[in-house]
């Protein structure tokens, strides 16, 4: 798979929609997705984790905030994880991640993850090779153990064109409301970009699995993103074939006292 | 492996000691193993993890006590895991002890671990055969990522006999402080004490490994046990080669201001 390859700027669904007609479809989107979360809550069986990946402007705020927008925020867990502090590389690099896997009934988003201690390790040189080579093994079987135990798993990498992050990037610069999301190290990284990308082609290629796939999401377009984010999301948590519990006790039995 | 075939009351090491004369040797090693452990703390680089595993009365929290004594508290770290909590029942069998896995320049003792939702869960039928079939890979995986990336496991089964376990029962009936150690639950699983070797038995065959291994020490005679377990830390540690950190500064060019 060469990503440079794939339509960043990608709009066409089935129904061939452009951004305006796709508020309508997005909202009915996140409707499902209220239902969903509500009964996976309940039935407190599955445990969904959503991985996200990008980089940098790539869009992971944008898309997790409008994407779960309506989800119940008690059933819900946004985890960012940054630079690995020093506890945290004090131990193996699944340590810090594991603590905030998805327990039952719960739907985790991890913004950033383990996925940076390959691909981040990998580009800028911060382990050896022997380091990060094995770690594809790793996160493989960790995450196939997360799946065995009941997680599901749903991998997103929203791709955007070297040419987009340069508007985004120009518009942070461009505008003072902005400038808090600028940050000098994205330009080191900016230079990086075709190392990136083949690193992103790699890992993508070696760790899509049957139970924990990655999605390529033409990125460009955040309403487009978005609306791919949703159909996945809504997707997936249907074909959990969800019902509500039983009770633990004997409708009809019980009686209220005055 | 028969562990029925393997003496439990062994009691002769080279210098073929008898309790007596084990005191001696056991504080050296003691005193070895507190300096030994100085310096893993010191060079902040390796982590140690020591799996202990007994049938009830095996002499874990005893070995335990004993053994690391004299070691400085604040780079050891004890885990007891009990009965699982239902938050962490709502996880992955590995999420509560990969959250106490020892960071670097800590020895963590894991009293109990993720090897009960094997050996219990199979003996009790807590979970289809299914669930804890496929448990064996999910902590080989899981011990050589740990191992991989730079942990040193040593698993520690206390092997004593069925009439041994007897009499620490017993003791505990019959003197009035040891009452609170009495589990009625025990005499359940005392009862599946031929179940419990068997799984045992299968369970140190299958993942004992050349980064985890399992270390079976005859447990009848608490001195001998003791003396054994010491013995496996201090060359465990000792096989680290460990050194002092160099200072980051350069010595010398240093001045204290008055």
């Amino acid at each position: 798979m060469k990503l440079s390859d794939l339509d960043t700027n990608e709009k066409t669904l089935a129904e061939n929609l452009g951004k305006e007609e796709s508020f309508g479809p997005f909202d009915e989107l996140r409707d499902e997705l209220q239902q969903l979360q509500k009964m996976l809550y309940a039935q407190n069986k599955h445990r969904v984790l959503v991985v996200m990946q990008a980089m940098d402007t790539g869009g992971k705020d944008g898309c997790i905030k409008h994407v779960f927008s309506r989800v119940d925020p008690q059933g819900l867990n946004v985890v960012s994880f940054k630079k690995p502090t020093e506890d945290e590389l004090a131990h193996d690099f699944l340590w810090r991640v594991h603590e905030h896997v998805p327990r039952n009934g719960h739907l985790t988003v991890f913004n950033r993850s383990h996925y940076e201690d390959i691909i981040a390790v990998r580009v800028k040189n911060l382990f050896p090779e022997k380091v990060w080579k094995r770690r594809y093994q790793h996160v493989v079987d960790f995450e196939r153990m997360l799946a065995e135990e009941g997680t599901t798993i749903v991998k997103i990498f929203l791709n955007i064109s070297r040419d987009e992050q340069k508007a985004r990037l120009q518009s942070r610069l461009d505008n003072p409301d902005k400038y808090w999301k600028f940050n000098p190290d994205d330009l080191k990284d900016r230079a990086l970009w075709d190392d990136f990308m083949e690193t992103y082609e790699d890992v993508i290629e070696k760790t899509s699995t049957d139970v924990a796939p990655w999605y390529v999401i033409p990125a460009d377009r955040k309403w487009y993103r978005n609306l791919c984010v949703a159909r996945i999301m809504v997707d997936t948590l249907k074909g959990l074939k969800m019902s509500f519990p039983e009770p633990t006790w004997k409708p009809g039995d019980v009686t209220l006292e005055d």
